[in-house]
């Protein structure tokens, strides 16, 4: 279907990029087969891998990759759980990482442009030095790219009170799969002036356009905040609270959820004393404000509210507590050296239940089923861990597991991913519970754009 | 291109709906010639008009004209300023006004479940009773319909706080243009499964989908406010205010502007009395709070700002100053018969410069051009007056006046439309003065979901 890089083609990418930013020794592709991904059967080991130093290479490596007929992965920095950044179909990975600046911050116009691969913090970093906040904040701000952020329209635990990643963005800088280059979106707090492409494009996985340079939003940086830990005995209630939280208009940064099972793997894995270690599920409530004077009353009443709840006991959530929750997935480690994470969303107001459910299916399975999220958002990290298990009753167990709980997430209205995506990994079951006509109509705006499929082939559909 | 509608195609509409609602009698045809275009050169008569009365109904309807190769215009209240419910290419009239009804409140996963016909207002009444609010909110709330807000992704007045219609939408139940019913998006605050062809099809006007049902977002209602009306004796000092309102944080539900002209005309019009009548520009401010608390220190803090802006006084805007707001577009009945109303939208940072530089172009054309706006967002009501112009100069020097306006737009960063859309009035300006690789994007994705062009054509961009 594909051809295969050959020496007239790499010759071709060094034309555009310069020798030294295309690489086909063994080593740096051997480099790039994964990305988060930990299973060797699910690597790809690419062609070639390319470095652009500009929109302008972007394209024109496009233009090259489709007259070639080879397909092209987009690569940030490769801190995608689907298995997103993985060459699947072959061909070559182009990384973002060269284009790296921050070209502009505006503080009139409180925004801020970046090239595609500057890093989620740097972005951070810019705007706080000027009392701004850019507002998009997933997990791995660290380490990962402000266009891989786009593209899976990373969520992360600000989301309740700022939103997604596709709220924070004004416009963007595209190539497009057959290589022309498109300005979407505007630095305006109104449009409709066309179809929204910058709206189409983020969280479409790299598989519409490849993303060079970004827009973002930024707002005032909040001066005062209050953070809350409060302890229930049952997830019921603990879950219960979260849209009273809401309702109550105390608008919250955060409301993040740790089961008993995490609250006892990670209090070990830390080495922290806290009261109810053994029965106590966590709820983290954080607040932000203007107004000083809003301090004293927002905590009495997020206070009030979590004793009405039913909570054993309600604490401030200070570093020692919160790096608790930051430790949840290293915790892991103590238990198993292989686990799996779930990215479950479901309606906020079904968060309860659904916790309770999924807890509960794994009465049936040889694993214990740990629940960990952001609870103000329904978008639930749902991970179980391999331990003394074979390969073969692990995998089949895993895939039993998904096919019990995928069906009832959709059966409340929910998807199977709210921030990691569906890259290659979850691509089959993307297939298999989309409605057919929305699948197909998915299918038609990529076939029409990109005909020849070059654009990260094998990723959230078949086409 | 198009065939005509004969008795077979009739027959079939009246199969599908039932025959009293479908009309082809010349008085019915009349009626939907037009939308709130007034000028008679843009009429075109519909060959029939059918109102259908479930999604399957609409479905069926679509996939008829598909095979009889009759294209449809969509229309809700008919309230569009672009000329965007006329049947600019024949065909039919689709009218949804018969799906209006509100079928769910959900208090706790805080939506709405409704028809797309269904009135704004009784979106916004149903969701009070509860003490929500549904934020979308354009001046013709009372008269529009939910569906064609989210087809021209409506704005108003509280975009500042809220955002824009697309911000106000979880799902819709979408006809697509070739007649499959398609649920895209879901009740989730996170989702990264698939393109998010809500959001595409949001703001599209009608062409790449018929929306028939609508799940909207509420919020808790703001139980305390206070409007503040601040008056200045330069355009410059006033829109300078409001960058520095956004950047405190005080979080404000509208900030709209109006011009000296506006002052004067809607103070005529209105028959009531206000300090610095011929030399003041106006801002109003509001802020809703869920702090009793806040009023005190919110109110002052504001008071500060706009005495440190340099206002000639600020007073609070109370219903009867509000009511010369409300008043300004009919208050241009006093000056002319034929008046034009334009909808640029630039960057808020540019918005003080944009209303200068607009007004003084206005010395060069037999014109007064009198600006009003939402401020708050950069979205300019631009408004000029035939008054004893013949048609012929009126003609000429709005068409050169747009020649002149719209480029200095872009140049800033603006677009053409922020909240009315192109429709057929701004189709060619949309094809002049968007970016050809984005255009191409665009009508790529029209033609493949859109093959015989059925839906709404004529619209935004020919295809």
């Amino acid at each position: 279907m594909y051809n295969k890089v050959d020496e007239k083609f790499l010759a071709g990418l060094q034309a555009i990029v310069g020798k030294e930013h295309v690489y086909a020794d063994p080593d740096t592709l051997d480099q790039y087969k994964t990305d988060e991904e930990t299973d060797p059967s699910k690597f790809h080991t690419p062609e070639a891998v390319v470095a652009p130093g500009s929109t302008e290479e972007v394209a024109a490596i496009v233009k090259l990759a489709n007259e070639a007929n080879i397909p092209i992965t987009v690569r940030s920095a490769g801190t995608s759980l689907s298995d997103g950044a993985i060459a699947v179909c072959g061909g070559i990975i182009l990384l973002m990482g060269r284009m790296n600046r921050i070209l502009e911050v505006n503080t009139e116009g409180l925004y801020m442009v970046a090239e595609a691969g500057a890093l989620v913090k740097d972005c951070q970093t810019a705007a706080k030095k000027h009392d701004l906040v850019y507002a998009g904040d997933p997990s791995s701000a660290e380490t990962c790219q402000i266009g891989g952020n786009l593209a899976t329209n990373a969520g992360g635990i600000k989301a309740i009170r700022y939103g997604v990643t596709r709220d924070q963005v004004y416009g963007m800088t595209v190539v497009s799969p057959m290589g022309e280059i498109l300005h979407v979106g505007a630095c305006l707090k109104k449009k409709t002036t066309g179809y929204a492409l910058e709206q189409l494009i983020m969280g479409s996985e790299g598989t519409l356009g490849i993303i060079t340079e970004v827009t973002l939003k930024l707002q005032p940086l909040p001066p005062y905040r209050f953070d809350v830990l409060a302890m229930f005995d049952t997830v019921e209630k603990a879950a219960r609270l979260v849209p009273t939280v809401i309702k109550a208009g105390l608008n919250p940064t955060s409301i993040e959820f740790m089961d008993n099972s995490f609250v006892r793997s990670t209090t070990t894995f830390c080495e922290t004393d806290v009261p109810h270690r053994d029965i106590a599920n966590f709820v983290y409530v954080t607040v932000e404000t203007f107004d000083e004077n809003q301090l004293d009353t927002g905590l009495e009443k997020l206070t009030e509210l979590c004793e009405e709840a039913g909570a054993l006991e309600v604490l401030e959530a200070d570093d020692r507590l919160w790096t608790l929750r930051r430790s949840c997935q290293e915790s892991l480690r103590i238990l198993s050296d292989v686990t799996i994470t779930d990215d479950f969303v479901v309606p906020v107001h079904k968060v309860a239940e659904t916790i309770e459910h999924v807890k509960a299916m794994g009465d049936h399975y040889p694993f214990e089923v740990m629940v960990l999220g952001h609870a103000g958002d329904g978008n639930l990290h749902v991970c179980m861990c391999r331990k003394d298990l074979t390969e073969e009753e692990w995998n089949e167990n895993v895939e039993k597991f998904h096919k019990e709980a995928y069906p009832y997430v959709y059966s409340l209205g929910g998807r199977l991913s709210g921030e990691h995506g569906i890259g290659a990994k979850k691509l089959h079951y993307m297939e298999e519970y989309t409605e057919p006509s929305e699948l197909e109509y998915m299918r038609m705006i990529k076939r029409a754009v990109d005909p020849k499929n070059i654009l990260n082939p094998g990723k959230i559909f078949n086409v």
